[in-house]
C-alpha cells in the first residue's frame, strides 16, 4: 500500500477545500468535554468513517480521575438595563466560561467583574477559558467590550445544565493483517476554535477515510476524544488493547500557516519518532523536531510512565507560542486549506513508512550480486549510477536482517519511498527475502471492530450512542 | 537540607570578607609539603572545624613513594659585601627554592647564578619553585633583582633543616546518615600564594563549618593535605575508606576574578560530573566544563586507574593559563572576596544536589494524577501553566524509579532546586515514594570520627599532633 | 617497527619521483579486467616485491558472477576514405570501448554514431568507457574529434579477441608474528589512467617493498586485482583466509593534488577507521572522513554484508567529483610526485598505528608512580611539564588493560607516535606490562607464502603464471 500515491491522485486544491469545509461545518457547535456538542460532532464524523460512539457515566472512576457531570448549554448573556445583549453566547460560544454552572441574576459591575476574562494585549479577541473540575461561572469577552461596560447593574444569565450524564467519545478501528495497532488520537472538546482542534479532527477523519480503501498491514485505531479526561478514560477502559499499540500520533493544530512540528514520544527513539523525523526532513523545509515534554496534549497520558507508549504529537505552530492560541482569532481564516491538505499528505507519508518499514535478508550476502545480468544496473561502465541504482546497492548492503528499510533510508540519506521501491524490485528479482518475524500473519477474519465490540460488551458497561 | 538557603541567610559581602580574612591570616606562613608551616596552618583550621591532624614518619612507604625528610626553614638571604640583604626570605618566603638544603657560603655571582630562578617575561615577579625529591638549593627572585646583581662575591645563607620527621595532614570527618562519603580535598602546601591554594583552603574550611550545622545524608570527609605526596599518603593509609567515596571534589584556585572551571573525573559521567555541570550551567555565565586529563592537582591520584574515584576539580582560572600562576603576583589582591563567596555558594549548591538527588516512584504511573483536586494545578483551563506546575509534570512523568531528580532536572532544563521542591510537594501529597535503595539508613551513632580514630590506632602508627 | 621513521630516512623528493616513474612506466599499457595488459603490469610489480600471479579460467563461478572471456586487443581505428586514422587506439588506448568485440567494417557516420562516446562539456578530453558484461563495441573520442567527422563512410576496425582464457591477479603475502592480516587492495584494470589507479598501484607496491625490510607483527596481504570481478574472485577463493583480515585498506586515486579522503568501513567504528582518522587529523590539513556508502571501489565487495570486513578506502579527490575522473585528462600530469610520496607516508603512519596499537597494564595503578626517581619527570617543581611527560601521565592513567594506545592518543589529543613512545619508555622502566592477549605469538616459520601456496594447490586449481 502506498497511501501518499493514492492521495496524490486527487486534486490537492480539492482535498484542502474538503478538509476546510468539514472544519467549517463543525465550527459553530459548542463542544465541551461532555455533552451534546461532542455528540453532534461525533455523529458528523460517523457519517464519513466507521465509528463507535461510546458513553461512560458520570461518576465512573478512571485511574485517579472521575467522570464529571455532563454539561450542556442553551444560552448565556449579559444584558444591560435596557435589555441589550452586550455579551451573547449565541454570537460566539467562547463568550461563556466553558462548564459554567447555571446562573440567573442581576448584579452590579463590581460583582460581575471578577467573572469576566479578557485579553488586554489583544483587545478585540475573546479568550477561551474553562473550569471543568471546579464549579464556577464566567464570561469571556474582548477587552474593548469590557472597557465599554459602565458602572451599572446587569442581567446575567447562563442557561446551562450540569447534571449526571455521560462522557462521550468516538473510536474507529480499521483492522489490518496484524493485530499490532497504530493509534491516531485527536481531541474534539474545544468549541469554536478552528486550528485547535477542528484541523486535527478533519485531518484524522480524512486519513481514516483514506485507510478504509486499502489493505492494511497494521490495524488502525482512531480516537476522537475530549482532551485529558477522554484519553484517561480510554486508557483506563482498554488496558489490554494498549499493549498492541506499536506506534501512535496525536494530531492537533495542523491547519495554521506555520511549519510542521513533531514532538517526540517519551521514549525519544521509537520507530514513530524516526519515521516522522524522516518524513519531515524529506517532505518540507521549516519543519522541526521537538524533544518530549510532559506538558502538551493527550500524549501526556499516552506517555505517562506506566504506559510509556510510542506516541508523538504532530502539529504546525506549537501551542502557546502564537497569540491566536485559545482565542477567538483561532477561527476559520486562521486555518488554510492548503496547509490542511499538506498535513494530510505528511500523515499519509508517515503511514507509508510504518506500513512498509520491513527488514529483509540479502540472499546473496557475499559480495554484490550481479545486478547487470538482471537489468538492474547500467550496462556501460565508467559513468555515474542513478539514484535508484544507488538505492539498490544500499538495500543490498544493509539488508542483513537487522536494518529496517527506514534505517537504510536514514543511513543512505535517500527518501524512504526510494529505498522501499528498491527493496521491492530486488525482492521481485529474488535477491531479498523478508525477515521471518516481519511477515504479516493472515488477517484475522473476525477482528473488525472487535475492540470496539469488546468495549461495548465489557462489564464496565458503556452505553452505545445511537 | 538546603545548604545554599542557609548560606544565603548571611550577608554575602560579609561571607566574602571572612573568607578573604582567613586567607590573609594564613598568607605569611611558609608552608611546604612537610614541616611547621603546614602544622601551623592546620592548627588554625582546627580552630574552626573538628579536625584530626595526622603525622606520618619520614621513610614510610606509600605505594611507589616514600615520605621524604621534613623540611623547616628559619631564614635565607643573599648579602652583598656590605652586608645588605639583596634577597631576603623574611621579606617573601617565595625567595627560597622550597625544600632547599641548608647552606652557608660566600661565592662569586658566576657560581650563584645557576641557583637563581627568575621570570624574564614578568621582571618584577618572583617565581615559585620547589625541589622536593632532589636535594638542591636555590633562590627565586625578580628578574630585575637579578639584573642588578654586580659581578662580585655574595654571602649566601639558607638556614633550613632537612631531617627525619613527619608529613602532616588534616582530616575532618562529618558523619551523615549514610556511610557513603563525599570527599573534599584541598592542598595546603604552598607558601605565600593566595589563589593557589589559600582560596581552596578557606572555602573548604567554610564549607565544612557550614555542614557541621546540618543533618547530613552523606558523610563528608575534608582532607587538608600537601599536594601529591599528601593525597598518595592518605590513599595508601585508607584503602578501605576509599571504597565509601561516592563523590569528590578537589578545590583549588577558586578566588581569582576568572570564571569557574570544572574538570571532570576520569569516569567523565559520574554523578559529581553531572551535578557540577548542572550547577554551573544554572549558576553563572562564563563557566566551563573541561574533560579529564591526568595532569593537574590531586585528582591525579584519586583518579589513578587503580582507584578511579568519582572526583573532579573545581577551579576558577585554570592552572598554568594565567601569568600570575606560581608567582608572587598570586597574592592577596589577586583573590577577591566576592569570588571566594561565590565559589562557596557553588560548592553549597553542588552539595544540595548530591544530598537531594534521589529517585522516586510515581505512585499513579498510569496517566497523570489529578493535580487540580490536590490544589497542585491551576484550576482555570486555557492559559499557560507556571514553571513549578511544569516541574511537577516532569517529576511525575520521569519518576519511574530509574531517573534521579538530577536526570529530571537535566532533561527538563529546569534548575535542580525547582525539580527537587516539586518532588517534595508531590511526595507530601502522597503521589511519590522514595525508591527503596535511596532511603537513608539510620545514622550510625558511633560513626563520628571513626575513620580518624582508626587511622590513629592503626598499626601504621600515625602520631597525633597536639 | 616504525615504518614512517624508516621512510623518512629517504629523500622525499626522490621517493615521489620513484613513485611517479613507476606509474609512468606502466601508463602506456592497455589494461582491462583480463588479458595481457594486466599480466604485463603484474610482471612489472613482481620485479619489485615477492608476489604470486594467479589465473582463474573463464567460466569459473565466483559467487553470483562468472569469470568472463579474456579480452585482448592489438589495434583499433576509424579511418576516413583516404585511409587517415581519425581515431587511433595506438595513440591512446582509451579510444576503444574497453572489452569491445572484434569488428572490421565500413559504415556510414549515421551507423557509427551510436557507438561513439564523447564528453560535450570537456570537448578535448576522451572519456573512458567499458562494456565488460554485455557484448558491444564502440569508440571513445574527444567531442571535437566527433564534430569534425563529416557525413561519409568510414572504415572501422577493432582488432580484439574475446575468447576463453583467464582472469589474472597478483597476491603478495608478507608474514608477520601474527596470522591476523592487514589487507591492502588496489585495482589494476584501468588502461592509461594515472590517478585511477596507477597511483594506488604504485603506492601499494612501494608500501609492500618497505614492509619486506621489517619484522612485522601483523601479516600483510597485498592484492593487485581487476576491479569488482577481481575482488569477488579473490573473496570466493579465500573464504577461510578472509577470517584472518583484521584491518584493510583499498588504495585508489591517491596521486592528484586534492586532500586526502578516507571512506570508513561499513562497520564505521573499526580500528582501521579509528587509525586512519587519527593519522589524517594529525598528518595534514584539508583531509576528510567520509561515511561508508555501498557505491565506490572494491570495499563494496569486502564490506558486503556477508563479509563485513573492516576495510576502508583511502583516496585523495573522491571519484566522480572531479572532471578528470575517467577521462584522458587523468594523465601523468594529473598525479604529482609530492602527493604520491605524501600518500605513502600516510599509509606508513597508518601501519605504524596498527602495528603498535597495543594495550598495556599499569603495574602501579594505585596513585601515580614516582616518575622523578626514574628520571621520567622534571625534577624542579612549579613550572609546566613537557608534552612527552604529559604523554607518560596519559599512558599511565589509561593503561587499565582496556584502553588501547590509540584510544589513549584519541582521548589525550596527542599524536599516536608520542603516546606510543611514552608507552615504550614506561615499559622499559618496568611500569607497564603488555596485556596478555596482545602479546604476539612467535612467528610461524612456514607461514611465508602459505596462503599463496594453498591457493596454488587448491582443488579450484588456479594456474600459476610464469
Amino acid at each position: 500500500m502506498r497511501l501518499l500515491k493514492e492521495l496524490d491522485r486527487k486534486d490537492p486544491v480539492e482535498v484542502g477545500r474538503e478538509l476546510h469545509d468539514f472544519a467549517s461545518e463543525l465550527f459553530p457547535i459548542c463542544r465541551s468535554i461532555t455533552g451534546n456538542g461532542i455528540r453532534q460532532t461525533l455523529t458528523r464524523i460517523r457519517q464519513r468513517i466507521p465509528m463507535e460512539i461510546l458513553e461512560v457515566p458520570t461518576g465512573t472512576r478512571v485511574f485517579d480521575w472521575t467522570i464529571p457531570k455532563e454539561w450542556n448549554i442553551r444560552d448565556a448573556y449579559i444584558k444591560d438595563a435596557t435589555g441589550n445583549r452586550l455579551v451573547d453566547f449565541k454570537q460566539c460560544n467562547l463568550h461563556v466560561l466553558n462548564y459554567s454552572v447555571p446562573l440567573q441574576a442581576t448584579m452590579a459591575l463590581k460583582q460581575l467583574k471578577p467573572h469576566l476574562h479578557t485579553l488586554p494585549e489583544y483587545p478585540d479577541w475573546i479568550p477561551y477559558r474553562t473550569s471543568y473540575y471546579k464549579e464556577d461561572w464566567g464570561f469571556c469577552l474582548s477587552h474593548n467590550q469590557m472597557l465599554a461596560l459602565r458602572d451599572s447593574d446587569y442581567e446575567v444569565c447562563i442557561d446551562s445544565t450540569l447534571t449526571d450524564g455521560h462522557l462521550t467519545y468516538g473510536e474507529c478501528y480499521l483492522p489490518g493483517s496484524l493485530t499490532d495497532e497504530v493509534l491516531i488520537s485527536t481531541h474534539v472538546c474545544h468549541p469554536s476554535l478552528a486550528n485547535d482542534n477542528l484541523s486535527g479532527l478533519a485531518v484524522a477523519t480524512a486519513l481514516a477515510e483514506l485507510l478504509t480503501e486499502h489493505d492494511l498491514r497494521y490495524s488502525y485505531r482512531f480516537l476522537f476524544i475530549p482532551g485529558t479526561i477522554g484519553a484517561i478514560t480510554w486508557l483506563a477502559r482498554n488496558r489490554e488493547t494498549v499493549e498492541r499499540v506499536r506506534h501512535g500520533l496525536v494530531l492537533t493544530g495542523i491547519g495554521d500557516a506555520g511549519g510542521l512540528h513533531y514532538k517526540k514520544s517519551r521514549r525519544g527513539n521509537a520507530e514513530i519518532d524516526q519515521a516522522v523525523a524522516h518524513v519531515l526532513r524529506h517532505h518540507c523545509e521549516g519543519s522541526a523536531i521537538l524533544e518530549f515534554s510532559p506538558y502538551g496534549y493527550d500524549e501526556r497520558q499516552y506517555c505517562s510512565p506506566g504506559f510509556n507508549l510510542p506516541v508523538g504529537c504532530l502539529m504546525r505552530s506549537v501551542w502557546g507560542t502564537f497569540p491566536e492560541y485559545h482565542t477567538s482569532a483561532d477561527n476559520l481564516d486562521f486555518i488554510k486549506p492548503h496547509q490542511l491538505a499538506d498535513s494530510l499528505r505528511v500523515c499519509a507519508s508517515v503511514i507509508d513508512v510504518l506500513e512498509n518499514n520491513l527488514r529483509y535478508q540479502n540472499l546473496n550476502p557475499f559480495c554484490e550480486p550481479q545486478l547487470g545480468k538482471r537489468n538492474l544496473y547500467r550496462s556501460r561502465g565508467g559513468d555515474a549510477i542513478a539514484m535508484e541504482t544507488n538505492a539498490r546497492l544500499w538495500v543490498l548492503n544493509l539488508s542483513d536482517g537487522e536494518h529496517s528499510l527506514l534505517d537504510i533510508a536514514e543511513r543512505s540519506g535517500l527518501p524512504f519511498s526510494t529505498i522501499s521501491q528498491a527493496a521491492e524490485v530486488l525482492r521481485e528479482a529474488g535477491l531479498l527475502s523478508l525477515v521471518a518475524e516481519d511477515v504479516p500473519e493472515k488477517a484475522q477474519p473476525n477482528s473488525n471492530f472487535d475492540a470496539g465490540m469488546s468495549l461495548a460488551q465489557s462489564s464496565r458497561g458503556p452505553r452505545r450512542s445511537t
